[in-house]
């Protein structure tokens, strides 16, 4: 069946499909009859839906971020389409797909990964090699989780996949630099690069949710990739403390600045390095984000308007 | 014996006493002799030295940070004391009392370090217990540096058994938080209190070097300090897991702002609590030690210059 | 009579009460027909009122910010509820209790002062005593004044006798401060707590307005507060001049940096004192007031948003 | 007899003249003599010196900023000019003439005196011409010390007189801004402008120590100058409330920001007028005398170097 | 014919006459018919108008930005007035006064260019003659934008021949800074003065759009002025290069500060009085158009709210 | 002839060789006699040399910033080696290598020359084309420069050939950008990549001088590249208006933050990118040169100190 997606929903559409259902709450009318109150949403944009009778046979049990398969009429409100549910079921796993709601990276993400470990496997030092398989060969949880958690709740990458792709992305910049800058140590600054930000796999829930843990607000994804990593050295026997301690003051110092959470401004040159990887694949990638929020602009006002990031107007270059 | 402190010293003086090595460096005169470079020391003063002789019978093996007996006459050089040593060998240990080489607490470290095992004693929760004595009862090594380890290389605390100090007071103040602001987890941050600065002791070498350690100035004491933390958790069963990130944000969060070196701002009322209490205790301290450093004052020119900490002349008050 | 509070207001109720009435504009139907437009208040919220019929035989002579006995019907207009108005008078004092219209704050007025008169007499420095006295003992404008204001319009103790509570509350924490550094002057630190935040019964207007005053905007309650003192201390004859200074310094001072509106930096150690009193007072209540306002959290989403204040997200702790 | 200057002193000179003795201390020879150690100043330098025997015939008593008629030799002593006094007298009044000795205005005083009163008889308000006649016209200590007065220790004004100069060119500025822009109440700003600096006589005491007072540090000119006014106004029986506030808040905002001490930001246009009357003349008078202090520069080489105040390296304008 | 002002419609009037078109777009309604959506605007506000039938006899072609004479009749709908309009055409030049549609001066253009160039006559350096002539006297594309251009797209002189408003301020104070402070080099003040803004005229468009120019917002005026002045130099022979970079260091310097564009600090002080002039004439413009903004104010309420240019709530003087 | 180092000086050396003059000034003994007083310098040091007697036979005639053939005896005076000069002549261009006197890139110039033209081969755009060739094809006076000069006078790159090396790192960076980011605009970034600095070719004088001229301090190198840029593009008919805008935005715009001179923060995605690239290679290699400043460290104590530019100690890496 071809899904019809929420931006193509006209008044007075029948609708059968399967939806996200990102919100769901209970209300009550006024004249005190409950009813629930939904949003529903695919990659295309978000839809405010009602069961009005919510204890009917035809509505099963869901909770928010439940994939849901419904059928409902779309009506409009105060201006706005609204749909109202008749029938509602949790949909199965494998009857829908996940690309079709959230948004997801253009690059496929077994590509990315074998990408990757050719990285892992570039890495000559045998201590910075175990480090690395023990998160990206052994791990199997990890490895799930990386491959499709976000790199951001928004911003830039805030999207499937998005933390493998700034991953991978950061260790091209760095592997460009170690060629141009041989001082660079290369197996610490790609060891670095590789884990500089697997702490998001905590700090940020997986997908449909992908918002900010509590234990991410609390410690943040900088301090939890630190401790991350040094429960996996605890576990292999003689890692250097030397190379620990570097390795962990490259993520520590990723963000280069304190006022970006950073508690230690970069003092070795692979911290340097890290930092500039870092910034340049978020800074680029946010722009061609924000381009991608208007794709039809009109030539004659080409301007997109202020962006907080860049602290300044943008437009697409001519 | 009593000793001769260093700034009674005068010109002509025969000097026979134990004093502290602070730096030692290998020199060359202009006719290409080899000499020794020295600086001694005591809680008075200190003053440059030469060994003229280095190889001769009366020159045994030291090295920088050692306390060592001399035999040496004081001359003048450029108009400053200078001391040229003819005997020198490393000091046994009993023979000399570091309190006459290093600043050390007004207060007596063992009935400080008592005062915080009754904090300890009155924390209710079962866990904190737990981690509380897996570093103040049981770890031996932590509690010998503990009670010797100052709280700063300068500024404030900066002797021997300030970190005890430092945090005793710290202690008080949320004591008497908790009593006012009966909101206030006194569990937690008791905990928090007695936690918020131990990654001092992996910072800070001992005295009497008492500067940072390599891994100190990687990391920081904010995030060592989480990982001790850490450490001691991980082996106590059933540690709840909300309950360690709170007491780990505390931590982190106890520098108050990003540019004093905090990844995390107080988001929990204890972690505020906690900064105020670093805060008060830090400033207060460190302002009476700049009085400290100033015990002679024209009390017609009472003020004492520029203190970059404060961003203000300062004086006592009349 | 039991109050009926505007929370607990539904369509179609017939109320009959005494509300305070915060706003009131004269406005103009479309059909040229002119009629009042009100806000009534108490403690648990506001509801918008019209009177369509300002000159009827019903409705007696009122203004913003007095207490009104009304009554009215409650309807529904464009999803929110109004009240229509038919009978109004201005309330007799001593027919309602402020208590039920304004926030006050949870500890009793009077047991406060009384805490408050002790550290006045407490204070062992006669000039400082007759100072004190001066404003807590002998004006008797001033003190009712003081016992009733808030601390501020918003942020922090901005309720009825917040002043009170906060100036009790930095007593306090300086009160302790004198015992854990015997450096401070307890007389001149006891004795700027009490004065540091005078100026604000002047800065801002009494209760129910509770609003910047046109001098309080222009000089700032700091700045006052050194002139109340210079005023009373002129007649306090042979007051000393350097003690004056002193305590005028711990005033202008206690606001800690020049941002905050202070024109000068502590320069002496009770300025500095002072202001970690003021600033943890007011922060920690601050934290407080900002849990109070949300007292229904649902557990699974503990986190409260964005704090100005605390530049954070911020959640209770568990 | 015409004065040797101290920029003139060469090795072996004998001279005899009054000098400004700047410093003053007794120090000990390392043979256990005592002797003085004094600084002598004139406009065009300053000279060490030294009294070997302080006790003798014709030394006689003295302290620092004395003007003292001495009897001395110049000699050289590590390659520096040094003087040996043999003959000690205080000088006495009226035998020397201070622009010999300290940096005055190169306008005539009591000229630029006549103009600040003309702009006094300009203000048409009869309170504030009042207020001003009760400083500028009857308080004769106030005017002796208003016309000698500095404007600063040092970076722009920082010489006799200086304080009047700048006062007259802030009224200069004021006035011009009165003409072009009608809004401007010209009685108020003209008033704010004429008294927007008197704090500085207590902030800084007179010639030749020209220091600050504990006062002025402690409290500062802007408040010192608002309390003076508010002294005056005291008086004046009937002056307005409302202009007494908005003078004191144009004086208090007249830094213009918060970190340069003003406690409130200009929130009426003559506060705002007199923050850039103040300002301007300030920053240009600060240029002017820092090329003044390059008085011969190489014409290839005409930068002079980077200036704080300025932010940048200036140069003068061929 | 008299024009009936926007703020004069009421609902049922039927409007001829002439206003200008801010804004124009297609839109549709829900049974897709096609209709056009405008803004008409004058001096006294805006209205938002329909043409339901856009492609009938009496609808002519326009733009947005062209003068339109319409007719229509006005509604009320959702509480606000709309118009239909039913004839439309373009307004032939003449037929209408642009007074009528945009803010303009106070000041007669053609007076405030007559004070401009009598400043122009009164430099004396050939050169900057030339120079000045160039923009003036000969260029008349330059001459005509010149005198009617704005100052800003808002905040100040934002109105027709705001720009050349501000510029002739601008030289009415560096004239006054010239006589007070005969240290500036009053040719060089003066051409700077003169030329300053002059980029103004690229990086803002003419009326009625005044708004910022693709160029304008890549190069901003300050660069776009120096090359303007660098084009015009190129053509006359012999300009010493020395003031030319003096001349081109004024503009660059103008805005004081590198957080406001200028990325250069003022380095001679010809550059900082015109920081200082260019300032002061933006600020107390700013701060009476504010006050313009509200025209009738309760006495009793006079303060205005906050300022974001003032970083202040601001009032009225009394 | 092999040179003699100036570190290889000792005491009692007889010197003849080729030395630059850095410094030249004429003094005077106290006895009146005048001599000169110079200093020497090769690319491992500088020495102060005098020549006592001037006018001597064996003195020719030479300026500060020649190279000069010497003939001298080395003395040691206040303990530092000092030369007495009875010989000098200017020496013969050819007669000494410049490497000798100046640090100079560890890249042959010529061959990154090569390499910068490749990239000027790649671009597409004929305008970029013709534009670059009128660069680094035409001019050969730019040419010259372009290839000896350095990118600072200090901090990093500050040596011969340092801009042509930085600027080909700068477009190698891009080059990978636009390989990684296909939505950059090649033809763009690559010759905003290599006009990016030219203006350093007149913000600094060419060596040995090596320092800001004074157009370069009043205009700076970013607004002067500009400039440069607009002058070629003048002569290229026909040049897209629209394509010179967004190159010098990038060129405005390639300092990223107006605190560091950029008058535009970037706007386009081109200029985004350039930002990272220079600020990538500027602050890897200041590292580089940072450490290369201690080539001995002592293993015990890596840390180098604190470094202004990266706001931290730092070290190399282990």
């Amino acid at each position: 069946m071809i899904m019809k997606y929420i931006n193509e929903f006209t008044e007075g559409d029948n609708i059968i499909g399967i939806y996200l259902c990102k919100q769901k709450n209970t209300a009550t009318t006024r004249n005190g009859k409950e009813y629930e109150n939904l949003t529903l949403a695919d990659k295309t944009g978000s839809i405010n839906c009602k069961i009005w009778e919510p204890n009917s046979m035809g509505i099963g049990d869901f909770a928010a971020n439940d994939y849901v398969e419904i059928h409902g009429k779309v009506t409009v409100f105060n201006g706005a389409l609204q749909m109202s549910i008749d029938r509602l079921m949790k949909a199965q796993d494998g009857s829908y797909d996940p690309k079709d709601y959230l948004s997801v990276s253009a690059r496929d993400p077994e590509e990315m990964f074998r990408e990757l470990k050719e990285y892992i496997n570039s890495v000559q030092s045998p201590f910075f090699r175990l480090l690395l398989d023990s998160f990206f060969t052994e791990d199997e949880a990890f490895i799930k989780s990386f491959k499709t958690h976000s790199a951001a709740k928004s911003i830039h990458h805030g999207f499937m996949s998005g933390l493998l792709q700034h991953t991978l992305a950061v260790c091209d910049l760095c592997d460009f630099y170690c060629k141009h800058y041989p001082k660079l140590n290369r197996d610490l600054l790609i060891t670095a690069a590789l884990c500089h930000d697997i702490g998001k796999t905590r700090e940020l829930s997986e997908f449909p949710v992908n918002d900010y843990t509590d234990e991410g607000q609390l410690l943040g994804h900088i301090v939890m990739g630190v401790e991350m990593v040094d429960e996996k050295i605890r576990s292999i026997k003689g890692f250097p403390a030397l190379k620990a301690v570097e390795l962990k003051h490259c993520i520590l110092a990723h963000h280069g600045e304190y006022e970006f959470g950073s508690p230690k401004k970069p003092a070795i040159i692979e911290a340097l390095a890290l930092n500039f990887a870092d910034n340049t694949d978020a800074k680029i990638e946010a722009m061609i984000e924000f381009f991608d929020n208007f794709p039809n602009v009109d030539p004659s006002h080409p301007w997109l308007g202020f962006s907080c990031i860049f602290d300044s107007n943008v437009r697409r270059t001519k």
